[in-house]
C-alpha cells in the first residue's frame, strides 16, 4: 500500500477501515450548519473522532490536534474565509492532509474566487459535482473526484471509478459533506490519497447500498444508512465494493 | 387554477406536487440553524431544490437563482436582519414569491418590531401560530396563515381550512419551517399563493398521517415523515387532502 | 423532596417526569450548532419546551422567559462570550437554575479559561467527562457530575451514581447536550439539583436502553431513543431506573 501507483481494491477498503477503528483519528470539519451532525455521526461510526469548531479563537488549537482536514464552502463570509485561512495554514505547516468541498460555486463568483484560493494552496484533494469541477478548472496536484451515480477519481498517473451508491443519497442532505468526513478519517491513515479516498467512497457507497434494502424511503434511509456504516465489514466490503480501474 | 377567486381542491393539490417534481424549483431558505437539515431534506423529497446559506456576501447571488424565498426569524441578530433585507430586495425587484414567519415575535419586542417591518415590504404570506398571529396585527395584503391542528388560511376574498396533520409533528422541532419551505416550493409553480399554501400544507398534513401509521412515536416520526413526503402522489391525496372553504 | 439531603430514588424519577409533564418549563439552551435540534427534539419530548437563540440582541428577553438554562461551550468566541455572560447575568439575578457543560476545554486553553470564569459565577451544576473534570479543578458550590458509562454526581454531602445508558449514545453526536437538556427541565421543576439531575441521567439512560431493543444500530438508535423518551412513565422507571448511593 506503500506503492503510491497502484491500484486499490476492495481489499485494501476493509483493511483501511480496520485501521480507522483501531486508530481512531481526529478529523476536523468546516462545513454549513446544515449537515454538521449527520457529518459528526457519520465519522463516529466508522471510527473516526469528529470535532466541528468554527471560532477564529478556536481553529489553530483543533485543526492542530486533528489528524485530517475537511473543509466545505457552505454559507461563505468574511469571517468564514478567515478561518478556513487559518485552518489550511496549520494543515500545511504540520502536513495534515486536507480535502475541499467546493459547494455552489458554479453559484457565485466570490465563492469560485475563494475555492480557487484555497486550490493554489494545495488541498490533497478536490471534490465536487460535474458543475464545480468544470467551472473550478485546473487543481494542479490535488487528486480530483468528481462525484456522481459514479465516483471518477483521477491524480494524474490513476484513474479510479466508484460503482457504489444509491440514489436515496441524493435525497438525504448531507451526504455529500458525510462522505468527505470519511475520506478524511481513511486520509489520515493511509498516505495515499487516491487509495485513501477510492476505498472511502466504497464505504459510503456500500453503506447506502446495504441501508436501501432496510429503508422505505429516503427518510429512514438516514438512519439505516449510519447502521450500514456502523457495521461495515471486510467480509461486506469484499462482496460489495466496486472500485475499478 | 388561474381564477385566483376558485377555491382549492385535493384535485389541486395532486397537480401542484407534480408541478413541483416536474420543475424541480430553487427554494432559498433563511431560517435559524436549529432546523435547516430538516427543511432541507423536506424540500428535496418534494422535489425542490433547496439552499440555506445566511452570508451577506453571498445572500443576493442566491436570491437571484431561486425561484421563491422562505423566511423564519430564528436567532435574530443586526446581521441576520442585514442578510433578510437583501434577500427579500432582491425577491421583491424579481417579483419571487416568499413567505415569512414571525417565530416567537410574541417572546421579544425586537422581533416584533422586526416582523412588522418585513410586513411592510409586502411578503405573499405570513404565517404564524395563534398567539403570533394576534400580536401581529394587519398583514395588508398578505395571504394570513394561522397554524394549529387546523390551518386557517385567508387572503382578503376566501377563507379555506386544512384539516389534515398529527400531534406527533407538533412533537418534532421543525415541522413548522419544512411546511413553510414547502409552500416556498408550492409558490414557484402557482401564482394564487393560497392555492399553493392549501395544497402544500395538505401534502405536509397528509404525510404526516401517513407517517404515524409506520412510527412508534415522535421520534421514528420524523423519518417516515418524510418517505411519506418522497412517495406522496395525487391518489393519495385524493383520499386524505381535507382542504375546506 | 424538600429535604437537600434526600437520597433519591427510582419513585422520585417518575414523579419529577410527571411534573415536567405537567408545567412544561421553558428551557433555553446555549450550545453549538451541531445539535440544537436533537437536543430541543428531547427536551420537547420529556415535556419541556425548548428556546435556542443566541443572538446578543435577544438573549436577554429569552432567558427572561425561560425556567432554566443550558449552556454548553460549543464553538465558542467573542460573541459567543459575550451572549453567555449576559444569559448567565439573567439567570443568576432571577435565581434560575443552570448547567454548565465545559465542552473540550481540555483541547484549547481558551476555553478553559472561559470554563473557569463561569464557574466563578456559581452554575448550578457544572458537568464533563472525566478529562474535562479533572482540568477544570475545583467547582466551588456547583453540583459536580462526571459522566460516562456511570455517571457519578456529587454535591459536596452526598454522591450517586446513575448506572443507566447504552453504548450507542456514545455513537450518537449530541446524546450529551440532550442530556443537559433534559437535566435543565428537571431543575426547573425540582429545587434539589442533585435529584434533579439524578433522575434526569435515569431517565434519559433508562430510555437509551428501551432504545437500544428497537434499533440495529447507532443510526435506528437516534429516533428510537427519542420515542422511548416520549413514552417514558413511572413504571418503566420503577422497572430500570439505577440511581445508587
Amino acid at each position: 500500500m506503500s506503492d503510491v501507483k497502484r491500484q486499490p481494491t476492495a481489499v485494501d477498503a476493509g483493511l483501511l477501515l480496520a485501521r480507522v477503528r483501531a486508530q481512531r483519528p481526529r478529523v476536523h470539519c468546516l462545513m454549513n450548519t446544515v449537515v454538521q451532525k449527520f457529518t459528526a455521526d457519520g465519522i463516529t461510526v466508522v471510527g473516526g473522532i469528529p470535532s466541528m469548531t468554527s471560532s477564529r479563537d478556536e481553529i489553530a488549537d483543533f485543526v492542530a490536534k486533528a489528524d485530517a482536514l475537511t473543509i466545505n464552502l457552505g454559507t461563505l463570509d468574511a469571517e468564514r474565509r478567515a478561518v478556513i485561512r487559518i485552518a489550511v495554514d496549520v494543515a500545511n505547516a504540520s502536513g495534515k492532509p486536507w480535502i475541499m468541498d467546493p459547494v455552489h460555486c458554479d453559484y457565485s463568483p466570490g465563492r469560485l474566487e475563494f475555492a480557487r484560493e484555497l486550490i493554489s494552496l494545495d488541498p490533497t484533494i478536490v471534490r465536487g459535482n460535474r458543475a464545480e469541477m468544470s467551472v473550478i478548472g485546473d487543481t494542479r496536484a490535488s487528486l480530483r473526484i468528481q462525484t456522481g451515480p459514479v465516483d471518477e477519481l483521477s491524480d494524474g498517473e490513476r484513474r479510479v471509478s466508484i460503482r457504489n451508491g444509491h440514489p436515496w443519497m441524493a435525497q438525504v442532505t448531507g451526504t455529500g459533506c458525510l462522505s468527505g468526513g470519511v475520506i478524511a478519517a481513511f486520509m489520515a491513515v493511509e498516505p495515499d490519497a487516491l487509495t485513501a479516498a477510492a476505498c472511502a467512497l466504497s464505504v459510503t457507497g456500500s453503506a447506502a447500498e446495504i441501508a436501501a434494502t432496510h429503508a422505505q424511503g429516503p427518510g429512514t434511509f438516514e438512519p439505516a444508512f449510519l447502521d450500514a456504516l456502523a457495521s461495515m465489514d471486510a467480509n461486506e466490503l469484499n462482496q460489495r465494493a466496486r472500485i475499478e480501474a
